[in-house]
């Protein structure tokens, strides 16, 4: 079976799914996206990725390439086309094609939309996650829209491939004041040496993450003793244990920090407890693909 | 006659000009551009671009698309085949086209190349800068890369939408020092009350602008009263002349900043003489395309 994509109203095969040269998504980076995770054949809290996107698209006033039934229906439609039982499906809406120019173009520009999906093996993800990840921490460099889920991610990539390249997997921005802000692609979590999760407030500096969401839900629900507020990377390093969140990796261990072991050096018990909460609580959830 | 554009190694009809979605410059702004002035069938200053475009693809590590040679005449090819005699070619490079990943893809993965050209009427600059712009100042909010030309020009895009909407042609970052770094897309200058010439370094914080590199020679040989320093908003609005530089608007005069007006409120002596100056010179040195 060939992969296919939709693009701009039509599905394709993916190996030609193509954007006009002048789309502002690639001359500007012009546009927002959202990644869902696909688990056991359904999208995970697509009524979230959505509403979220909405929101990127308010911000930056690009009108919805479509409705929002319409979206949901391509998505879905996406992931069945690939036969997607596990993996992801991205969607990006940029704010069209137009003749190369800073400013906005005119309401008879239509925004640009894409849509693609992978299958992943949940195997490797979990492998993964029985070792736990190292993660090399960067200074925060980014504009402060990072609220926003733009395409505009070539800071972020600078600071995972330094993270790579430093036997990471992942980057956690540090501050000026030395907290840690999130990472490349990920929000950050620690538990401190007293027991306590951490995680910064969402309202500026970081992305309102869907799987972070998920994750506020599942601490209230199992009763986790839990304080919403920033950490400092010193805090970090002391930390009983700390870990990751993102829809494509979901709560992912970090067992070291930079040359810094983490705890004991593997995956914490919250961190195991929350990933494995998360797909019970998806299996009752999800909306079916 | 159709339109013509180069896109990985092929001249196609610019209509059908297409990249593929997963090109690392439409998912992550991973990639560089170069836009050079045709002036009387004559690509404008093209070394100092490509040394540009050399310094951009090294600070991001990715490979030249081909040999500068190469580059050279795909670049004359396309302003040749678009029969541009005034106008602009503008030339991108990004990390090639890969499986969606925030991390460098392998060194079987070749960057990808796009080059456009499009006619511009002279008359029509030549009729602004008679009249001069308005420039609108936004806080500086772009990551501290701004010294390398990227695509991830999205904060850009905002900030000079915001000075349309207000009325001007141009934005101006002010930043937390209340000094202007840039334009949105142009290099920014002021001649102070006392005739003095002012434009800030370009070591950190602005881009290195070719334009602005010709106008200090310009300068220099015209032998005009010169500080290269940073500069303040406050400065600028007492300023006796202000004006901005850029490939495709060369010296352009700035007659209002925010509510005040500059000088007398029409274009400045020493923009107009360094604009005439610059196509005298561009008609000495330039490349023949």
């Amino acid at each position: 079976m060939s992969r296919v994509a939709y693009v701009n109203g039509q599905y394709i095969r993916h190996k030609d799914a193509a954007v006009h040269v002048e789309d502002r998504g690639y001359q500007f980076a012009d546009g927002v996206y959202e990644v869902c995770e696909v688990w056991n054949g359904q999208i995970v809290d697509m009524p979230r990725h959505l509403d979220r996107l909405d929101r990127s698209l308010r911000e930056l006033r690009i009108d919805w390439p479509m409705s929002r039934q319409a979206m949901e229906f391509v998505v879905s439609e996406v992931v069945r086309r690939n036969m997607v039982h596990n993996g992801i499906v991205y969607v990006q809406v940029t704010r069209g094609v137009a003749k190369r120019d800073h400013f906005f173009p005119g309401s008879d520009v239509a925004p640009s939309v894409v849509v693609t999906a992978r299958s992943a093996s949940p195997a490797v993800a979990a492998a993964q996650a029985e070792k736990g990840i190292a993660v090399v921490t960067y200074p925060e460099n980014r504009w402060p829209r990072v609220d926003i889920k733009t395409v505009a991610l070539l800071p972020n990539v600078l600071a995972k491939q330094n993270a790579k390249e430093n036997g990471g997997k992942e980057a956690w921005y540090v501050d000026t004041d030395g907290n840690v802000t999130e990472g490349g692609s990920t929000n950050a979590w620690i538990v401190t040496k007293d027991g306590v999760l951490v995680t910064r407030p969402a309202e500026s500096g970081i992305l309102k993450g869907i799987t972070r969401a998920v994750v506020l839900d599942l601490v209230a629900r199992e009763g986790i003793s839990f304080e919403e507020r920033p950490f400092s990377l010193e805090e970090a390093l002391e930390a009983r244990e700390a870990f990751v969140t993102a829809a494509s990796t979901l709560v992912m261990p970090v067992v070291r920090i930079d040359d810094t072991v983490v705890g004991n050096g593997h995956p914490g018990s919250v961190a195991t407890r929350l990933r494995d909460a998360f797909h019970t609580a998806t299996d009752l959830k999800a909306v079916v693909a």
